[in-house]
């Protein structure tokens, strides 16, 4: 197996060094401290793993070590949160997003977070999904079958993490699919989601006519084995919703959708994983692997956003997802694609009632259809937007969607965009920790301290780059000014005056009973 | 004076012509034409003047045509509504957005709406900034002492204005000021805004404190002689106000509020430009220069937003709206910065009830601090947030933004995040026409007609270019699938085969009292 280890980005991030705090059961809770030149540091959440530890051995054929105490014999986190139990997960999760652990479980309890942890992939660190914690980033890898290698797909999974994805979905179609998977689960430390439809359909040679439930399930259950986290399923296409699409501009753009109307189509009868969902819920509930119920029919274009099949659609999910719980499996619903502004909130709303507030898991959306090659930016509009109310994780959208399949560059372009709408996400629900990264940086750019400005930027990297660009020399580093207005102009530089003068000023102001400048105030043009 | 000719990219857009559509009185108003594949077209906004239209003759040196029937002797485009004429430019700007030109007169008379045109700058096409209106975008280009020449300037004028720039600010603050102005004046097919401050600093050697009235007023006609058509001033920040920045984390980032406010403290008296604000007015009248109230205590990060110092000012601003208007002159009014999207739609409201809802312009805001390098999308999310809301004109922002001076790369990145951002809100405002470009690229996508697809898109070329960055035969620009899923997942293919099902299941369907799938429909997983 050709997966060289130079292929994969290790080393700390700029400025940056990884910590660990233990935990009494031997769990050790990863963070990245940043450490600024006034003496300070801010310390953030982490998913980049082991590679960016410098004093950690990175062994691509053997994977990452497992972590301690995985629990295989005693059911869901739900079932498990249900029965009031604070599990190692949920530990190490509160240590995590800096929560009590009775929050963790409460809310996995509740059906409103989830924890993919399937119990065969003991390599990956705990996370959750849902509103009441930081919202959460999902990086699209998988190769095709007209590019890329598995290699590449090992080295964007840690590119991507590296840069902040909290999950990796692969979404390989071509061959190897099997391989490639097996590669990036037992090297990844973040849940791995996958769509078991691409390889069901892989394994009868590409046609949606011949998928049957014995083939698909067979497929889920060596995917579960294999370690998957959450698996994307796209029951909720029914015979009925089918006609819905017609008059659509752009019809079923969901690859699973399609596949499902298709089958449905050909033989005249209902999904299969509809009429099967119990089944699948018995499977999912052995590994504790998550359900993503998948909208097979969201939205391709502006002009069919919220319409009669993507919300009947919906319905179904709602349905499904009280099914999924009564067997104890966690779920979470995959929502939006492409829709305008105004109908963002509308799709949260309906989701949180239909689906008992499951952590809702969307794409986007796209807030206009008219930019292909700037989609990590139409969508991180929309993903902004809908996580501020309520979207616990964003599948992020990268500059290739719609016209090809992203390599490195775009990999990082997606994962930072959506790092950005989710942060301002974050900052706009009021999450505890969030400002103090703007805060942080804020005041750093105005202490011209230009290195600490980078460092704690989300790509330290690029910042400096374009610093250099206007002004390369090392000084500049220390100038208290930046190219952008020169050193005469500089409003920071003026405003350290003004405050100078300020303080000199109070002294004044006082000895004058506080009234200096209110005759002048009250002057008018 | 060495600008040479082949500085400025000229020629089409690519799939596009430049059209012009006749007015009665000799106006030809622009648009730009995209030609499809299957004989159908569409007619786009066109900002980007004769350098598009390969039958003009473009020489720098002498500068482009002027436009009939520019009337220099009868006052502001606000006391002509006001005294109920519809102008020439009100005719083409009816023409040009497709709108009445009656709503043009009358949002214009209410002072909903400017319509910047110095009787001098008669080689600028005319465009109106109102909420009533497609929302419009500001690139902000300009050399500073560190770097760039005029030539270069001049050619980010052009190319900015070639990707969607609705107005251009020269921002510069180096030498020369005069003359890159006058460069860019000349051969400017949008209105050009400026800082008279800027220039009015570099009379007095850059020192604040040796500012007076005097020169800056002098430094105001010499740019209204020049043709400028709207002019920031940061009239609002007032000795009262200073002492409320003092707490905050980045103080006073604008350069005009941070030389005002450092002339204030330095001399213990009151703003010139607000004491003298009556005598501007006066000034601005004679060309119609319109007033941009510049928000010189607009917050820079995050922690400052829509705090004490800031509000105050924007009641100031009011004050100033209305004594703007008393004497005829246009108004609109700066805003945003750095303000968390929770905080984002109460600046268009308290501006709207306080500036008498003159157009709002706003920089960004940026929705965090945490993405230097990345604050074009950190700034598109507020953006279209903003607009949304009501916001008339985007300022852009750059990737370079907090790091450097923009190059061209930066430039046309910052016009198309912000032409997203614009039509992203233009789509959620219900504007009449935005839907149908959306509608006519989708419709091309889910045909597989993929140069219409980019030729329709905001950037056709880069579009292009990351097509065949995955699939480069020419052949797969009529594929009937793409990379991402390759042929045989081909979602958009089996919905074409869905389709052709259906049609033969419709007729099935109503054979058997369309009946056919309701058992089906309703049974249970």
């Amino acid at each position: 197996m050709a997966v060289p280890i130079s292929a994969v980005t290790t080393g700390p991030i700029s400025g940056s060094t990884k910590g660990r705090r233990d935990l009494p059961d031997g769990s050790r809770v990863p963070f990245r401290r940043v450490h600024l030149t006034n003496g300070e540091h801010l310390d953030l959440y982490d998913t980049s793993g082991p590679y960016t530890d410098p004093t950690a051995t990175i062994d691509l054929t053997n994977g990452l070590p497992p972590r301690p105490n995985v629990v295989t014999d005693r059911g869901t986190q739900l079932q498990r949160a249900r029965a009031g139990e604070i599990t190692s997960e949920m530990a190490f999760i509160a240590e995590r997003e800096g929560v009590p652990a009775e929050l963790v479980r409460d809310e996995v309890a509740a059906g409103r977070a989830v924890i993919p942890a399937n119990h065969n992939h003991p390599e990956a660190e705990p996370m959750v999904i849902g509103k009441a914690f930081a919202v959460k980033v999902n990086a699209n890898i998988g190769n095709s079958a007209v590019t890329s290698s598995i290699a590449e797909e090992v080295d964007k999974m840690v590119w991507a993490t590296r840069w902040g994805a909290d999950t990796i979905m692969d979404l390989s179609t071509g061959a190897d699919i099997h391989q490639t998977r097996e590669w990036i689960l037992r090297n990844s430390p973040v849940p791995v989601g996958t769509v078991p439809m691409y390889q069901a359909l892989e394994k009868v040679g590409g046609d949606p006519t011949r998928l049957t439930w014995e083939v698909y399930r067979d497929t889920v259950i060596e995917q579960c084995e294999q370690g998957v986290d959450y698996m994307t399923v796209h029951a909720g296409v029914l015979l009925r919703h089918i006609p819905l699409t017609i008059e659509r501009v752009t019809g079923i753009v969901s690859r699973g959708g399609s596949i499902m109307a298709a089958w449905c189509l050909a033989h005249h009868t209902e999904s299969f994983l509809y009429t099967h969902f119990a089944d699948l819920c018995e499977i999912l509930a052995r590994y504790d692997v998550t359900f993503s119920l998948g909208d097979g029919l969201r939205p391709g274009s502006i002009a069919d956003a919220n319409d009669a099949a993507q919300f009947a659609e919906l319905r179904t999910l709602g349905e499904l997802t009280k099914v999924a719980k009564s067997h104890g499996v966690q779920v979470m619903i995959e929502g939006p694609g492409h829709v305008p502004m105004h109908k963002i909130v509308e799709n949260v709303r309906l989701e949180e009632e239909l689906c008992e507030e499951a952590p809702f898991y969307t794409l986007g959306p796209l807030a206009t259809d008219i930019a292909p090659a700037y989609d990590h930016i139409t969508s991180a509009i929309g993903a902004a937007i809908i996580a501020q109310a309520g979207t616990a994780m964003l599948c992020y959208v990268t500059p290739k969607e719609h016209l090809g399949l992203p390599n490195r560059k775009d990999v990082k372009d997606g994962v930072i965009a959506y790092r950005i709408a989710a942060h301002a996400a974050d900052l706009a629900k009021g999450h505890p920790r969030a400002q103090q990264r703007d805060d942080a940086l804020s005041k750093a750019r105005f202490e011209f301290r230009w290195e600490d400005q980078f460092n704690l930027s989300l790509d330290p990297d690029t910042a400096r780059e374009f610093h250099d660009e206007t002004l390369p020399a090392a000084p500049a580093k220390t100038a208290h000014f930046c190219s952008m207005c020169g050193p005469k102009f500089c409003s920071m530089r003026i405003t350290q005056d003004i405050r100078d003068a300020m303080a000199e000023k109070s002294q004044e102001f006082a000895d004058h009973g506080n009234r200096v400048y209110l005759p002048l105030a009250e002057s008018t043009p």
